[in-house]
């Protein structure tokens, strides 16, 4: 029942022009894939050569993370964007970070949403369909990766797309599985016991203690960190220190 | 000696979000190959989709038209960027553009540099060099689009690139094969005689006549069209007809 | 009742680099005030300017048109900005657009939001708070354009503005004075009958006649034309005659 | 012959939505103005006006820094805009900037081009006049940061604009009282020891010694720091220690 290997994740190459936003040095030494933005909300051309290059250095996989077309918001502020646009500007950006993925003789591995993308497509089967649509007309082998609880497992399933599943180490499920908002007191999980007892839990028995105290089934294959402050890295840190006492192998997800 | 057959061109996908810049559906009908533009001088991903498939749907084939990245000054301007940030640029700019002509079922054929890049190149060998380096890592297959007398088609060749040569109907050479600058009187041709005269020159004799009365020979096998005013439509229905009454036959350069 | 003056009124300067959105210089002919795009979703820093110049040359007002950041989508699609961000982008924008004013010798008349803002605003009075902080910061006695019916213009009145109120010669009304949407049969008026009825019955009786046919008041000081598309161009230019017809003065808003 | 006060400036507002430059906060706490970027190759709407609130909180006088429209390379790099096209980007950035500084209550003080500007306006003086023009139309009374040495300071002087002098207190200067390219040895001073004798002879006696020995004249009321880094950070402290034990009083250029 417990688990052989799992992914170690994390959003990469969020700098731009001058400015870092993350130690993304740190966190390649600890995972086995990584989401790269691209060049719409973070990175730049630039930026996603060479975190490609420092990938690949660390061995660790490669995947999109399209955005939307907002620096300032970091793609975080939702925009109204139709199918066909999202569709469009999804396809432009998974196929552009490509080009620096098969430079760097890797393939691309896979594609997550990035930001406000997850609440729209969440909100929006047409949405959700654009973008899946934009991964398969790129390329049908990429991994789809989503959340346990949402349709877009079943979607993406339905349109044969392999789908990975991503659980959060350090934020609070409620009973119907979803991420508790960070407004809410204890949405993020920053004590290291808890951090290290909510990975035992999710490795061992596939379960997750929601804010309310109940265990819930979670199903995952994959553990999303955070690089992008001193926290996150040090939760980062004790989320992989406890992966491997659990003696549970870390491996990309298109190894798994 | 006569050529049998030659590739119409056209820089295409000049558009951006509300804007027109060309009549696409009408210079699409006279050509046989299209350089687009790829959201950075020029183009979006929307423009970019839809050029693409209109092209499909008038059996042009499709190359990649990287830009400086400057919307405003729509890549006109030079803009001091190293070899490697060009080398970035375009990698980024013909992937994305790469990812929608494969959507449509097509492959990308070719890629020329737009705008202020061809001084810049023509001006800096290290830049030269990056771009060619650019497209052998997204596809050592594509074609370069070059000019006769540039020391970037025996570059490209050396990197075993196929090089195809363009010549322009509407604009008045110099002796060392040079295209006049536009300040100068009669460096735009505007007469139907004068552009039916050239093109017959180009294609039966492989010659043209420069500003200054004398015959040289040109390489070529792509005729670069305009289709940015309604004088660069006149001019390029003048070139289709006088190809046609020549009984060259208008094919695309992967097809020569 | 008849007016003895009103303000023409029409969005302008949206074109940005080598692209143009109308023909400017016909529609300032028959324009007493314009809405010049700052930047942001349209317009750039020589628009601007020449676009400025252009108005004073024509006897032209001008107010700032400020609007989303996102050129592709022209502005129209709503960007989920928080009150503070959209206080701060229209800020910078009516800044920007003031120098240009004050530098060709003129004072900025008034401000009206672009696209996506009007929605965004109408239904979230914080955001509608937001506009007019930004704007009274700036200047507080910039006139405010408004629509009959909505809220901002008790909101304006009460935070000491000049409100002006602007009507639409042809669009469709509702019974509750709003704008019937563009995606409804008839929402446009294209017959210069109807819209040189409509102009008279505004001008005459202040009234407007519903899509269904009822005969509701209207105030109004300003009327609104369209001058991005040669539809729009010919309404203005009915709309015009009519004014004149009518022996009614047309006259920039802050002279009436 | 010593002087009873400087100026100490630093370039402020250098992040963009998400990411930071620099910390502004503790270089506040040490200078009396700053340079504030505009938005085109760093800064943005909401950065402007939180950092234009820290000046005035810290009693730092404000002017603008207009710089090329390049974010990714953080306006570093030569663009070739024309005089009209530098004209136009400054007077909209120092536009933009000027709302929120009067918005804060305070009057705009002055104005440094940034970056790639400086180096292109020594070389070309169609563009130092161009932004000077800027400067007169948006407020002939702004005062213009120069270098001892350009043949700015006179030009600027002869179009009546208040000129203030700008030395650095970490770079080497050549017999000509320029800059040393930071490419050669020794051109960034970091000893303590040497940036406090560098500081007390410009203070005290009103020269510099050039990278090769020789003492040289060198007129300035306005020293500028640098808070981009732990170093440039440490060596701001060591100034303005330097200046305090000199006692010289530190003081805004306009109060100078």
């Amino acid at each position: 029942m417990k688990k052989n290997a799992v992914d170690l994740n994390c959003d990469l190459g969020e700098g731009m022009g001058v400015y870092r936003a993350a130690d993304d040095e740190a966190i390649l030494q600890l995972i086995s894939s990584a989401n790269l933005a691209c060049g719409f909300h973070a990175g730049d051309p630039h930026v996603m050569r060479r975190t490609t290059e420092l990938a690949r250095a660390n061995g660790v996989r490669v995947g999109a993370h399209p955005g939307l077309p907002d620096m300032i918001g970091f793609g975080r502020r939702p925009l109204a964007v139709s199918p066909e646009e999202l569709r469009d500007i999804c396809t432009y950006q998974i196929g552009a970070l490509r080009a620096f993925v098969e430079a760097a003789g890797m393939k691309l591995q896979h594609v997550i949403q990035h930001g406000a993308l997850t609440g729209m497509v969440e909100k929006n089967e047409s949405l959700g369909r654009a973008i899946l649509d934009s991964i398969r007309e790129v390329d049908a082998n990429l991994i789809y990766l989503a959340f346990d609880g949402s349709y877009l497992v079943d979607l993406a399933r339905s349109m044969r797309f392999r789908v990975v599943l991503v659980a959060f180490a350090d934020r609070a499920y409620d009973r119907e599985r979803r991420l508790v908002s960070r407004s809410v007191p204890g949405a993020v999980l920053h004590d290291p016991a808890e951090i290290e007892a909510r990975v035992t839990q999710l490795l061992c028995r596939g379960e997750v203690t929601t804010i309310d105290g109940a265990a819930v089934p979670l199903e995952f294959d994959c553990i999303m960190l955070h690089g992008d402050s001193q926290r996150g890295l040090d939760a980062a840190r004790t989320v992989a220190n406890t992966v491997r006492k659990c003696g549970v192998a870390v491996r990309a997800m298109s190894e798994l």
